[in-house]
C-alpha cells in the first residue's frame, strides 16, 4: 500500500484538523440536508429528478441521490457513463451529443449490459448525421457485430436536444427540432423519449426578474416545439432540463417534467452569488477546500491552494469565515498558490501555519481535479473524517 | 484489464487517427526539437538546468532530462518530490515552503532515502519557523523517531527564497535572507545552499525590453543579498531561479548559476504571445489538445473540450491551424465544450466529426487535469502514437 492510500485509510475516525493540505472536504450533514430539500421539493411538485453526475463523478454519490428519490443520472461523457454503470448505477442519460463512431458502439455497448438489470441509457442528438450514427451502432450491436451476445429487443431512448438560449449545441426550436424527431422514429434500436432543452445561461442570471424572464423565454421555445410535435400526431415525450440555477421555475412550468440540478448538492461560490427566488429552497455550501499558510508577510500570507487544487473558471474561490473576525480575500497566486489579504474594512491575516477552507468558485471541474473528497461530519471546526469517497469519473473525458 | 486500459495499450503503433477525444497529446518531435534546444544553451552559458517537473509530472519526461543534462528536477509539492522519488529520480528540490511538520517529515524521510543512491533532496525557506520546523523533522528523523535507519550523516540542502518581485513566497532581499541563513548555519542537518530567486511575472512581459528591465531589477535584489552573505564570510552559494520567458537573462547575469525553466519543452498559447528576446532559444508548441467537432450549426460549431481538458488560467485554447485554409477562434464552452467560430477575416467551419488540436494556453495545470499524455511521433497530420506518457504526479497536491 503506498503513503497516499495508507494515510486516507487512516483518515477516517480522525479530526478534521489532521486532513493534510490542499484537500477537497465535503461537509456531509450541509450535504445531506441539501440534499434533502431537493428530493423534498421533487415530491412535492412531482416532477422528475435526474441530477447531474458531471458534478460530483461518484458512484457513492450518485447511488445516494438515487436513493433519495433521483430516477437515475445525467452525466456529459459516453466514459462516464461506463464508469456509473460498472458501479451498479443503472439509469444514465447521456445529455450531450456523441458522434465518434468508436463511442457510440460504447454507448450501445451499454444500452445492450443495463438492459439485463432493468435498466435504461438515453443520449441526446442534434443532428440527422448523429441519429443516422447512431442507429447504426444500435444495429450493429443488436447484430452482434461487437457484441457477442446481442438482444434485438434493447432500445435506446434519444432526446432532442433544442437551443433554447444557451447558444451552444442543439438544434432550433420548433420544425428542426420536429424532424429530427420523425427521424428518430424511423430506426428500431431508437425511442424518441422527448426533449432536451437546458439553458445554462439562465443558472448565472443574478437578478430573480431577468432570471425569471430568461426562463420564460425558453419555455416558450419548448412548448412552440410540444404544440408542432402534436401536430404531427407524436407525443412530445419528456421534457428535461433545468440547473440549480432556475430548477424551481422549470418545475412550475407545466412543461419540464424533469430537473437536472446536480450542483445544489455541494452549493459553489458562484452559484451563492445569485439573488435567491423564493421559490427556490436554500442550499449551503457543503464543498471546501481546506487550506494552509505557508508563507506569510506584513501585506499577505500565502496558502497552499492554487489553480491545481480548484477551478477558477467562474471566479476565485471565497474564504470560509468559520470564525467572526476572520475577513479574507483571495487573490490569484499561480498553480500552487493562493494570495490572502484582509478584505475591505478588516486588518487581520492568519498565522504561518493555520489552516483556512475555501469556497470554490465552481464545484464541477474542481471536483475533477482530485481523486476524492474526505466527507466529514459534525461540522468543519471540530468534526470526524467519517468516509472517503472516490471520484470515480475524475478526468474521464471521452 | 478495464477499457480505458485496454484501448491505451493497443493504442501503440496506430495513427494519430485513431486517438478518442479529447486527449492530450505530445507531438513527440518537437518535445525533442526544445529539449535540444535548451540542453545545448545549458552546455553554452556553463549553467546548471534543473527543469521544474510540476509542468509534466512525469517520471519519464524527468529522466529524459536528466539524460540531456539536467542536474536533476524541481517540483512544487512533497507528494510530487515522493513520486519522483519513488520512479528513480533522485535529485529533487522542492522549490516551495513546507510548514506542516507531517509534511517536513516525509521531506526528511525523502532526505534519508535519496542518500542511498547518493541523491539529493532541497528544500525553499522564508522563515525563522520554517527553518525551526525543518531542522526538528530533519533531527527526528536522524534520532530515529520516524525512520527505522536513519543516516546521523545526511543533511538537506536549504534555500533561502527571496522575493524578486513576485510578491508572493520569500523574505526582502538583503538582511531578512541573511538573517535566515544565518539561522539555517546553526543547524547540523541544514546546509545553507544558495538562494531561490524566481520572478514569475517576468516571464509574461511581452515586450522585450520591458522584460528585460524588470529581469534586471530582480537581479539586482540577489546582487545585493549576495553582497550582504559575503560581508558575514558566507558564500552566497547557488543563485536558482529563472523560466521560460526569460532563463537567457539569468543565464548571462553572472548572478544566476541555475535555471528552473521547464516549460519549454510543450510551449503553451501564453509562453508564444511573449515578443522573443534574440538571445533566447525558439521553442515549438508541442502538447496539443485533440478534439473533435460534435454539434454544427449556422454560425458556429461545438467541439468536445472543454475546461475539463483544458486549464483556463492564461486564456482560452487557441486552434492549431494543421491546413492553411483553417481560421477558428476558440470560445467559452463550458466544462465540456468549445465553441468555435471563424476568425476574422475567415468564413469557413470545421465539419461535424471533425478533428481538431488546440494549443493549451497554460500546460502546467493543463496536463495536470490528465492521467495520460499520448506521444505522436512524425506530426499530428499523419503521425504515429510511440508512447504513452503516464502524468505520474497528477493530483499530487500535498
Amino acid at each position: 500500500m503506498n503513503k497516499a492510500v495508507a494515510y486516507l485509510s487512516e483518515l477516517i475516525g480522525k479530526s478534521v484538523h489532521d486532513i493534510d493540505t490542499p484537500a477537497l472536504v465535503i461537509d456531509l450533514d450541509a450535504m445531506k440536508r441539501n440534499l434533502g430539500r431537493m428530493a423534498e421539493f421533487a415530491r412535492k411538485h412531482q416532477v422528475r429528478w435526474r441530477p447531474h453526475a458531471k458534478l460530483h463523478k461518484s458512484i457513492l454519490l450518485a447511488k445516494m441521490q438515487i436513493k433519495a428519490g433521483a430516477v437515475g443520472v445525467c452525466v456529459q461523457k459516453t466514459s462516464e457513463a461506463e464508469i456509473m454503470v460498472a458501479g451498479g448505477v443503472h439509469d444514465v442519460y447521456i445529455s450531450n451529443e456523441v458522434i465518434a463512431s468508436a463511442k457510440l458502439a460504447r454507448v450501445a455497448a451499454l444500452t445492450q449490459a443495463v438492459a439485463a438489470h432493468g435498466g435504461q441509457i438515453a443520449i441526446a442528438v442534434d443532428s440527422l448525421e448523429g441519429v443516422s450514427r447512431l442507429a447504426q451502432a444500435m444495429s450493429d450491436a443488436r447484430t452482434g457485430i461487437r457484441n457477442g451476445t446481442p438482444s434485438t429487443a434493447t432500445v435506446i431512448d434519444v432526446f432532442v436536444e433544442i437551443d433554447v438560449g444557451q447558444g451552444r449545441c442543439g438544434v432550433q426550436p420548433g420544425q428542426d427540432a420536429v424532424l429530427l424527431a420523425l427521424e428518430i422514429r424511423k430506426h428500431p434500436a431508437l425511442r424518441f423519449a422527448g426533449l432536451q432543452a437546458y439553458h445554462g445561461k439562465v443558472q448565472h442570471v443574478r437578478n430573480v426578474q431577468e432570471r425569471r424572464m430568461t426562463a420564460a423565454d425558453a419555455m416558450k421555445s419548448v412548448e412552440l416545439t410540444c404544440e408542432l410535435l402534436k401536430a404531427q400526431d407524436m407525443a412530445p415525450g419528456l421534457v428535461t432540463g433545468a440547473g440549480t440555477g432556475s430548477f424551481a421555475l422549470e418545475a412550475a412550468s407545466g412543461v419540464y417534467g424533469e430537473l437536472q440540478a446536480g450542483s445544489f448538492i455541494f452549493m459553489d461560490a458562484d452559484y451563492a452569488q445569485n439573488e435567491r427566488d423564493p421559490v427556490q429552497p436554500h442550499f449551503e455550501h457543503a464543498l471546501f477546500v481546506k487550506t494552509q499558510v505557508v508563507s506569510r508577510h506584513a501585506s499577505h500570507a500565502v496558502c497552499d491552494a492554487g489553480h491545481k487544487s480548484h477551478a477558477i473558471d467562474s471566479g476565485l474561490p471565497q474564504v470560509h469565515a468559520l470564525k467572526r473576525q476572520e475577513g479574507l480575500d483571495y487573490f490569484n497566486g499561480g498553480d500552487e498558490h493562493g494570495i490572502l489579504r484582509p478584505s475591505s474594512g478588516q486588518t487581520g491575516l492568519p498565522d504561518l501555519g493555520q489552516m483556512l477552507w475555501l469556497i470554490p468558485g465552481h464545484c464541477d471541474p474542481t471536483v475533477n481535479l482530485h481523486d476524492v473528497m474526505i466527507g466529514v461530519s459534525g461540522g468543519l471546526k471540530s468534526g470526524t473524517v467519517e468516509r472517503i469517497i472516490r471520484v470515480d469519473a475524475r478526468g474521464a473525458l471521452t
